[in-house]
């Protein structure tokens, strides 16, 4: 599990940095919007369910790391050709690992399966939300946009029953992961979605 | 309490919704903006009184009423003919029955009669104003509109006085409550404002 | 400490108070936006570190004296010719005041040095531009405008460094502030700013 949060964590950030890099903004705002997109729903699930040392106090070297990758990724970005088509994937990645993580998490924290569901699409929505918020787009959760936190609403009930009949751990993750990753990546390509309410004014 | 919490839950759900249908937004979005209005104001008290679990973890059949109510809601909301001239009942009560929850609760969490006025203003209106950020409206705090958090305000203090001169529990919070929804459906009708500050520029 | 902390609070809220007079807020509006930037950064810092009761909870005459302040300062402001020159000074002040006090708190807190410079600059510049967002100015943290946190986060270094060197405290609290109020008011002046990140698309 400890893998798995490192691994979104830095995935998490590159999304960020690279949102923030499309904005023009400069070294503090790459670096604060790199930290929403990895800290913000892991943040808001500790408090929430007050865990207590926040998962990034505990573990400083999460901050250090996103610091580090700030100031590293304005060299490594020359070499991508075009951002755009490519952000799909670390933010897919980031959103099944985060989601994974969060459930078993709040899982462990308290017995309702429906709020650990909650909690972990949160974990994994949040910080991407924020990141979008603040670069100015139109978060995807508010419009009727390709599934995004449906997917990580599907996974998060997957790993509720594997986790329910015992699966073991590692391949629970592993298809809760694959599922969310596969699920976030067809519904933008095939532009699966929910209609809109019907609006009864 | 318990029953006052629950039909608040409900009724601010019903305000959301409704936002999020003349927003038109789909499923998830429906869902965010109703649990924002529902659960917004009562989780930020219990944070900054670090109440645990927050009232809606303890208490998992309200997240999941929220979930069924925008399941239903598209299929009920075609009998509304017009939603805007109906949209600040559910509001002023939702309002209303927060503030009188909430004022309770801060003057159980701790002593001073100031601050569980403006914890009972929050829980009130707070996730009103979140939904109405989300829904692109602008928040009715922030600028020269009826009384809204001033409602809220003057109830709270009417309950901390009631509480102070040990009335009866349930007379007190009818009281409060009826005189925040009459107070808040006048301001409105009535267009009862502050002005606006003189810029002193 | 606590003579500091108070002076940040009424330093920043009058920054607050000044910036919702400028939008045409009423005295709701100028209530919450003096509150946003008086009580965000440190909210949110007692949030991240669990430290209960909140400080403006613990201490209610926090938020009564801002409540008196937004009543009050309506008739001084009269006497101010121009707003906008004068806001930078009680920013940086409050700032300089909030992310010594921050910095310290955390380092009490917790053992982590980067970790405290970072809660100690969210300290120093959250209320700022949670007031700011409120107002609709656009934010400073992210676009390319004079360095903002990244004085709040050299101040804090020099702190942390203080500390480790066993500095009387008092010497080293007026060294930070000074650092941090001179560090950004040159900023502002000679407008040093970092360059945006080259898009790499």
């Amino acid at each position: 599990m400890l893998v798995l949060e490192f691994m979104a964590v830095i995935i998490s950030a590159t999304y960020g940095f690279l949102l923030a890099a499309r904005a023009k903004m400069d070294f503090i705002g790459s670096f604060t919007v790199a930290s929403l997109a990895a800290f913000g729903g892991g943040t808001l699930r500790d408090i929430f369910l007050d865990l207590h040392p926040l998962f990034w106090i505990g573990k400083p070297h999460y901050p250090l790391s996103v610091f580090a990758l700030c100031i590293i990724l304005p060299f490594l970005t020359r070499l991508l050709p075009r951002i755009k088509p490519i952000l799909i994937y670390p933010d897919a990645l980031g959103m099944a690992l985060f989601t994974t993580v969060g459930t078993a998490i709040s899982l462990e924290a308290q017995p309702s399966a429906f709020i650990a569901v909650l909690l972990g699409t949160i974990t994994g929505t949040f910080g991407g939300v924020l990141a979008d918020v603040v670069c100015n787009e139109i978060p995807s959760l508010f419009t009727p946009t390709p599934f995004c936190a449906t997917c990580a609403f599907t996974g998060s009930w997957l790993y509720i029953l594997g986790d329910h009949l015992q699966w073991h751990q590692t391949a629970l993750a592993s298809a809760t992961i694959l599922t969310i990753v596969v699920f976030r990546i067809l519904s933008v390509h095939l532009n699966w979605k929910f209609p809109p309410i019907r609006d009864p004014g």
